[in-house]
């Protein structure tokens, strides 16, 4: 199957954390509001939120938000929702139902997660720019690196330490799609507060192994050295503002 | 199967998406963390977010927060996951995979409101009163009003005008867990909000319709006078502070 990714184009975002489950899958897939011309481009993505798209004369659900995926008959929203999809169909999920369920548990944890990395940025409003909150934001970061990044990472750690298959994954012995998010938010957390990234390095030894094996796997660095891995940037989820990164 | 419910006693909170739906469903449970004596109140609950609960010599997986829900062997964290394990099994989700797709999309997209919800009296950081964040609170407030109640209301309320099979229901012709949340929410916003909630109801006419309509259902009106619901209180997600609600 084509699947169809749609998100915006010039950043990673949640998208990336699609990206990178089809990547590793090997699937063909489109990232249409990256393309240009006829079916391409922002308006091809915008027609799905409009609730103006059509396949077979039948209106398509209309998501709330990027990224969804098209994927045959189905168009499906929300980030964890689209990875509890594509990972039983492409080894990246565990088969049985409890695992499953773990599996899409500590997604959604990490949703959380993401949320509040976002807002150290933005913690009035999105509408906003980070120069018309920036107080705020200096407060609110300053929490995050005390508060909140100990608590999120110093969990993830610990189920790597307890993981009994395996301790370069979240869970059970082999790759999932938790794996692959994981990576993705120590690479950000890395590109956004690379001071307090490097002083609290010694108490997420295994997260930053995850990171190393992660990025190693052959098709995974394919991926990142192409170029259709977005660069970070400073209008992404992941931004390095230095006044917010701490030196704790 | 009795089930045994994990949140905090106090407050309705995201347990609350929960008890909605094992309301509804007429679900024997325990709900822990209420129970007074042995093997109940908060101490029960500690158990599992520090990794000591075991059954049957195997320790859990620990959730990274409650609700969590012990349903026989399996432990589920996560409130919309939670909800997508009891849907199919009480009859409260559609069977066939893109429409339960659909409807944890759905819930997914109330998870995502419900953060900013709470971010309004809660800006900066859950460590701090909401006297500590009182200013920041008040600009977050504002622009949630103005930009982002319509757009997730206005989301809503288009999906319920455009579903050719009810206008009572989200997805589908019959009730499922993603309306017992959107009561929830709508309760809850009128309890926070009412100034700005009045003044907007001829907006959102058929989510305010939904909401009267899941609030005489039989179970869910004995939950609702039973000591069983938590009332509204300014400890929980939904708060009450007038300054927050402005006028518009």
């Amino acid at each position: 199957m084509m699947y169809e990714l749609y998100y915006w184009p010039t950043v990673q975002g949640r998208g990336e954390f699609v990206r990178l489950a089809l990547e590793e899958a090997g699937a063909r897939y489109r990232d249409v509001a990256r393309e240009s011309g006829r079916g391409g481009g922002v308006p091809a993505l915008m027609r799905y939120l409009d609730g103006r798209a059509r396949r077979s004369g039948r209106r398509e659900r209309p998501p709330f938000a990027p990224p969804f995926l098209q994927a045959g008959r189905l168009v499906i929203g929300q980030t964890a929702n689209i990875l509890q999809f594509l990972g039983p169909r492409h080894g990246l999920a565990p088969k049985d139902e409890g695992a499953r369920l773990w599996a899409h548990q500590l997604q959604l944890t990490i949703a959380d997660f993401l949320v509040e990395i976002h807002d150290t940025h933005h913690p009035i409003s999105g509408n906003l720019y980070f120069e018309e909150q920036r107080k705020e934001a200096r407060r609110r970061a300053a929490d995050f690196l005390q508060h909140r990044v100990p608590k999120y990472l110093g969990y993830f750690e610990r189920l790597l330490s307890s993981n009994p298959r395996s301790a370069r994954h979240l869970l059970g012995a082999q790759l999932t799609y938790v794996d692959l998010s994981m990576f993705q938010i120590v690479a950000g957390l890395n590109y956004a507060f690379p001071r307090a990234m490097s002083k609290s390095a010694r108490k997420y030894r295994r997260l930053l192994a995850l990171h190393a094996s992660v990025q190693e796997r052959p098709r995974i660095a394919a991926y990142l050295a192409s170029p259709r891995r977005i660069p970070f940037n400073n209008q992404g989820i992941f931004r390095h503002y230095p006044e917010l990164d701490a030196a704790r």
